[in-house]
């Protein structure tokens, strides 16, 4: 599997989505395509398929759903970068999925916890009958049990599933952490191939990204100036500026910063802050540290920690 | 090695006096001092203390020279951690260096470029002489060659000083530089503790810091919020947050970020933007990236990058 050249996965309008609620404009998403194409970059999701009569919309922008027909009108011609989407267990319905041929999108990737792992591979066998490379996310690994571990890799690799992703959910995994989970996946899922999706709580993303290309890990996921959710993710321009790679060109990629990410950073927050970095040193779930944010004590750190080392909270 | 706990050196006034030419107040610095220990902080470096005969003012606070006297006002009284001051080669007046008893600094770290190796450790015999923990820092290290790094080394380990600091100033090596040059250090200086001081330039700061760590670097160099110049560095409270010392309390540490470093942000920058990345990946000197930042073209991502790419500055 090493010899296999690493690949980018842009996220930024999916995972970034969960920050602006997918108010990326048509442009906004035109251009992305064309600058990830010209960069190099091989993949780009472009948003949730889930499907709109499972969640409430809440006024979301169409990236949270991406209907395929509007899909084609955004991306009338397919280039050489392909297009992803995510889909969570139990808010997709199958027949939402067109076959491959008709849709834009080449990859689909399930997300899901431990405990639906079964759930979601049912799922990507769908997609895959339907033409569709596959992955499966499993959220949350560093909350699994190693047997739950080994057996759900066990399911996937005896699966149709392409890929299956070490996802670092809280942003609490440290370089050791990644290590022994590639190690565990790479012995209970030896057919698939390896992807890795971070968070920057510890400001840790980009190293852990790295060391996941170094061990094997053959799909990695970014995004613009890290936008995503909470502390964010790994930066698009630190891979493509960085890995050694003819393909990549990092001008593009700079020309999408400077034109659209920095008016973005304007409106909306993400990346590095006190609250984020606390919960990912609890390997806490961000909820709490983002309700904090949007709140006027959003700097009131010490309260904020506090609030978890309460008796209530750590009772056994 | 290994067996000796590592020791964090807060650098707050003296990288960050860099960001905001030592403008720190006396309650800043006296509430740090109060603070890191409480937080179990090993060091806390107060400042440079170059001569200011030797180099111009230009309004600096007082931080960038520390009198003696001065430091005595705002220290009365030394508690755990230890303090810690930077001189540079050729900018340290030796008469201006009392003895150790009669002043508040316990560790005089001496920065130097290889070139000057044999001029930095002149000095710290000096100031071993007078009773202080030495270190010798060697900057640029990514720009030196292997032989001049060896014999460098060796000289070092030769002498009195009892600490050598590996320093990404440019903030441009990746984790396999890391653990090669400790490699190195560790071949060649085998009778001397081992620290490590980074950069952000690529996001990497906390985890070469944890990485230098795990290989036996015993002096973990952190500032506030990673307060300092450019890029800026590691981020003390990552580390007080997550290294396994029983010793360590992180709230005193957010206490000193919700007081001092949320106003501080909104007056002064530093920390990863483009610009800075770019200087990294390129492993340049952040100068024209610290200019571009403070001009009105400080989001001209593409403009700065093609700077770099010109025949003129890459001909051979």
């Amino acid at each position: 599997m090493n010899d296999v050249r690493p690949k980018i996965v842009d996220c930024t309008i999916r995972d970034g989505g969960l920050v602006n609620n997918w108010d990326f404009s048509e442009e906004f998403v035109k251009d992305l395509y064309e600058n990830l194409n010209r960069a190099g970059v091989e993949y780009m999701e472009i948003g949730y398929k889930n499907s709109p009569e499972l969640i409430e919309s809440n006024g979301a922008g169409p990236w949270r759903f991406c209907d395929d027909q509007f899909l084609k009108k955004i991306i009338p011609e397919k280039k050489q970068t392909k297009i992803s989407a995510l889909v969570d267990v139990g808010r997709v319905k199958e027949e939402d999925i067109l076959p491959r041929e008709e849709s834009v999108v080449d990859l689909i990737r399930v997300a899901c916890y431990m405990k639906d792992i079964e759930k979601g591979i049912a799922l990507a066998e769908v997609f895959h009958e339907r033409g569709y490379e596959t992955s499966l996310n499993i959220m949350a690994v560093s909350n699994a049990l190693q047997y739950q571990l080994e057996e759900g890799l066990q399911k996937v690799n005896d699966s149709h599933v392409d890929i299956v992703y070490v996802v670092d959910s809280f942003g609490s995994l440290f370089n050791r952490d990644i290590e022994f989970l590639i190690d565990v996946f790479k012995k209970h899922a030896p057919n698939k191939q390896l992807g890795i999706h971070t968070h920057n709580n510890l400001q840790l993303a980009f190293a852990n990204t790295l060391l996941g290309k170094e061990k094997g890990v053959t799909y990695l996921d970014a995004s613009l100036m890290g936008m995503g959710r909470a502390a964010g993710n790994c930066p698009t321009e630190l891979l493509v500026g960085t890995l050694d790679n003819p393909h990549y060109h990092l001008e593009p990629v700079l020309q999408l910063l400077e034109k659209h990410m920095i008016p973005m950073r304007e409106k909306v927050e993400w990346g590095y802050t006190i609250p984020y970095a606390i919960a990912g040193m609890l390997n806490e779930h961000p909820r709490t540290a983002m309700q904090l944010r949007a709140s006027d004590q959003k700097d009131d750190y010490v309260q904020f920690y506090k609030g978890f080392m309460t008796v209530e909270k750590h009772s056994q």
